[in-house]
């Protein structure tokens, strides 16, 4: 049994500019952690049993970004706005149901 | 099937001195992370289909801390030095065996 249900972790790693790699940030990590965060909490899915969400250094699938990984499930999706953090929090996170589109 | 075999998030999460509950990283979070992440490389343990050690923000277990969480087998454990990390890798990222001694 799991400590969470559903255990989240966004890239959130900052490279410098002009770095030979892209990084998650630029694209909208920390913000989107955030506002997953936000969301949890408030829909009262958050703590022990339900879903944590997290940031997370490199979790170097950098071309593919940005990127955020579900555990235990092992599930990778990327992201471009809010609409697309909705629908893995209500469908993934509150559902069971893999979002197919946003997989990586 | 994983990304990663095994995928490890040290929590690193560092809170101001005072603070009303304690913190991974002032129980050695990022130096645990650093030795382990060095000697994951070493042992060419590291990579896609192998194991990929990461940091995290707080984990929210800060009371049982420092904690280090490895999925997707969902187990997670505390640890002292670097002679636990070791044995962590050897048998549970290496071998596939719990360290039960270790667990939260």
């Amino acid at each position: 049994m799991s400590y969470y249900e559903r255990h989240v972790f966004f890239c959130c790693n900052q490279r410098d500019p002009g770095a030979d790699r892209p990084c998650c940030n630029a694209r909208g990590g920390s913000k989107m952690r955030d506002y997953a965060k936000k969301r949890v909490k408030e829909l009262g899915m958050a703590g022990e049993g339900k879903v944590r969400i997290n940031q997370a250094g490199c979790l170097d699938r950098c071309e593919d970004g940005p990127c955020v990984v579900v555990y235990p499930d092992a599930v990778w999706y990327t992201y471009v706005d809010e609409a697309d953090i909705d629908e893995i929090i209500e469908q993934h996170l509150r559902n069971g149901r893999v979002v197919e589109r946003l997989k990586m």
